[in-house]
């Protein structure tokens, strides 16, 4: 059994994609595979079920299966995080016990879609963590882009400061570096220290490290880079860092594109034999023979620049 | 078994409510009961599993027994569209092919929340009924204060030319009359005749109908007076349709905002001995004693009116 | 010169509108005559170029020369209010500060579209108060459906605290009806009384009355109708006050239509003889035939049922 | 006086900074050095006012003494585009023709924010261009980041068919991969070539060029590298032309933060010398002492790249 999540958490917790067949089905066997590429990259947690993971276009026994699949193959060896968001409180809760029975360290939900002021927001915290009881440890996920309700950093404070068990903020407002330096200077203004990974790919991971981010919550297809650039960086090679990361930095904006991204990262997977299809399940993105090409080129240049 | 939904339907189709018990869990017997008062209002069909329906809080299991439970009790006779929109177009299929089974008319669909162009909304109807088949028949919910995806007509159009299968539009744009007007002008520039229901609790109506529309498929907690207006109407009798109508405007009015606007079509439906239970499951809301007074008041009014 | 702006303002402060001529010329004649009717029609106070007063559509030069007219014409009889809600705080403030000179009573602001945090609502204010200066008093416009920044209670409390010169708040987010009583209640929590007048074409004026607004804020085409509802609730009578106004809620909520909505009210203005022209500066709505016979309807019924 | 504006343009236009002193007042000493670093910089054209040039925080008497400012500088030498979006549209045909008569090579427009459907789109650009008449050069600006009118590519093929007056794409989509190669195609489908201008500070710009852009309209604050990519590019070192775009990729992703990158590229300009003050008028950002650490070190990181 993992430990449960807390705010001290650091590192890099690599989002997983969720692997199909190229026919759409669920492919447990390209799971395993993931599983053990993740952790053969050194990460030191994994978050599966979020937004990049197409939760929502699984069925529950889908979700079930899956993600009893990833813990046996992690075998506590590191934390996960199972995204709960739900259009149902219920059905959030329901769905976030049977992951921490299942030996989740904690969950991961963003405010719900259609949520319009920033009161709206702690209200719909306080309700859905009434609901779900105080026991479940809590990932917030700031991700306006996506979720379409922008959260100021007093109503984040407000929400961290009533919910104890909210322990890790997955940091993705875009542009979001102020942001964080706000957020790290709770504990000088009285409030609490939380656990702070970025996310949007790592596109300003330097940026953000060196403002206090913990690491990073992101799936970028090479993961190994976030685990080395947070590595040297919280040895203390904050340059060495950076050179390293703008090494990938083509790639990581590249696959940072909005909705086509997803696409891109599972191919780059399925072409460093990760997983068996880049199958995005529909209504989703596929490459085309353009996107190819194009890629084709990106990695093509990574691979020539890391040979240097 | 009920005919499956065509073109040329006309009439009022009801959208009901679900049932909860106060502690949320689902009321089996208030569906009952309340497909008695449905069915004895006179309404022509039924949409189960709409927006307004809470279709996205309840679990799978609890949307196959609500929806049996409902077939049971129409017991074919009269028709009932489910809605089937979903994140995930396998599990829209999937549903909707249990709901034809069932006895269903057709399905009901609004394009995807976050697609941005029109071209998308195309895009978006033809993989979907691509996935589904050809044989299901289906209502385009076009809905962009929900949905947040806005329609033009030239759009729709062109989605309702490329599949045949699409019969009816839920039209629930707002506004929304000059928009009526120029689809029921379709068959006059080579396109097709469809069936237009329109909603937003009827606010409308009365200019509705006088531009062409076939009724109304919208939730009013007094779906006689949609009944009665919608049977005047198409007796010839438009002015004594509107007048009808006025006397339940403020109250129409009132239950037609947003958010608030289902937990007082819940209560009023409670009041009238209908359900037993106004419970809206969260996120949902609930009225305090303010929102209560008022309605007292609103409902007394009415009751005044229509004694006169 | 008129008295300036304070919290304890209650009645009609009618929302006029901008006359042009056919051409879209500025129509300083029709501005006399549409003054006029506005005072005969026992308003309170007037607001000028605000949204609806298509503001953005005039030159700077055109904003001076209208509302040096009204000034004229009003010649201190009731308190003007001036918008000014501008992109650039600079333009805001020089506008704001002519206009205060030329006998304004008050200015109206709305947060700035774009604006995405309550945090940057609260400083956009106190930046914009910074510049403006703290001698004009300010009506704070909440109208999210057009500026598309949702405000909180809370925000609007701190927002009202920060700043003693805003005195009114001009309340049109829909719903809005329990945001109203939360307002109202300020005064037993420590707060602020303010003065709240609604908006919306007061289309649930009955009910913001009894929950405690001061009156209303809007252009609906028959002020005599706002006047005298508030008038008989003021008096004690809010049935009497509310049997009036539903005879009018018909033409209320065709009014009320976002965008085309303005074009119905000039031409109700111009049917009414108030205005030579019901033009809408480009980009626009212009009624079509359609359209007008519709109204030809719903006037006809209100003049019968007045006349009853 | 320079030639108008056609659909062959290739190149750079840079979207040129409007220059403030620290208390907000134009700075036109500024003005004349910035033109002067940007014609030295070899770029092959200019946009001035557009939405990074805070136009609307500009009175009409400033956005003409700035304007005659430019032209006066550019001398004939470049071509210059001027941004014309406004929400009243004779102000936007009055200003558009100011600027032609002043000597401007064409306009830009960006779709009106608040449309809603494509159809709108089609019809706002209808209606602007019948008004603004046929012989002024067009840009359409295609940014539904900042419009939050999102448009296909249908819609924009019917727009640039319907008007041959509208001669270039700012193309700023993101993401906008495909769209590129899909424009780009018309010439093989029956419809036009247009001059496709790539935006976003360049962040895709190699990509964008091996998909068939013709160049950049951006206002990067290091216009050589824009410039001397395409250079690269169009002679036929795609390779050559990616290795340089790397090189600067950590300081464009940087400066392409929304809000905030204004501030940023016109503090890069002061430090370069381009500019006296990064003032940027209220409503808008200021960098803090942390933002300055950053940019420093972003900075130095990039000249350390260039000198080895």
């Amino acid at each position: 059994m993992t430990e449960k999540l807390n705010e001290h958490v650091r590192g890099v917790y690599i989002i997983a994609a969720t692997p199909f067949e190229d026919d759409g089905a669920l492919d447990l066997a390209s799971t395993d595979r993931m599983v053990d590429f993740y952790l053969e990259s050194g990460v030191n947690g994994m978050t599966i079920l979020g937004i990049m993971g197409e939760a929502p276009k699984l069925t529950p026994d889908e979700q079930q299966s899956f993600m009893k699949r990833v813990f046996a193959r992690t075998a506590g060896k590191i934390p996960v995080i199972v995204g709960v968001s739900n259009p149902g409180t219920n059905n959030l809760a329901a769905f976030a016990h049977s992951a921490m029975d299942a030996g989740a360290a904690g969950v991961m939900i963003a405010p719900l879609g259609g949520l319009k002021t920033e009161e709206q927001v702690v209200n719909y915290f306080a309700e859905t963590l009434r609901i779900l009881g105080p026991d479940v440890p809590v990932v917030f996920q700031d991700y306006p882009q996506v979720t379409g309700v922008p959260v100021s950093v007093p109503t984040l404070r407000r929400v961290f400061d009533d919910h104890p068990q909210i322990v890790m903020l997955k940091h993705e407002e875009a542009p979001g570096l102020r942001k964080l330096t706000q957020i790290r200077a709770w504990p000088d203004q009285g409030g609490r220290r939380i656990s702070i990974l970025v996310s949007n790919g790592g596109l300003h991971l330097p940026q953000e490290l060196r403002r206090g981010a913990d690491g990073a919550m992101t799936g970028f297809a090479y993961p190994e880079m976030l685990v080395e650039v947070c590595r040297r960086f919280f040895d203390g090679d904050a340059e060495g860092a950076e050179d390293l990361f703008d090494v990938y930095l083509p790639v990581v904006r590249h696959e940072q594109q909005a909705g086509i991204g997803l696409a891109i990262r599972k191919e780059i997977l399925r072409r460093r034999g990760v997983i068996g299809s880049a199958t995005v399940r529909a209504p989703g993105p596929k490459l085309n023979r353009d996107d190819h090409v194009e890629l084709d080129g990106l990695m093509a240049r990574l691979d020539a620049r890391l040979r240097r």
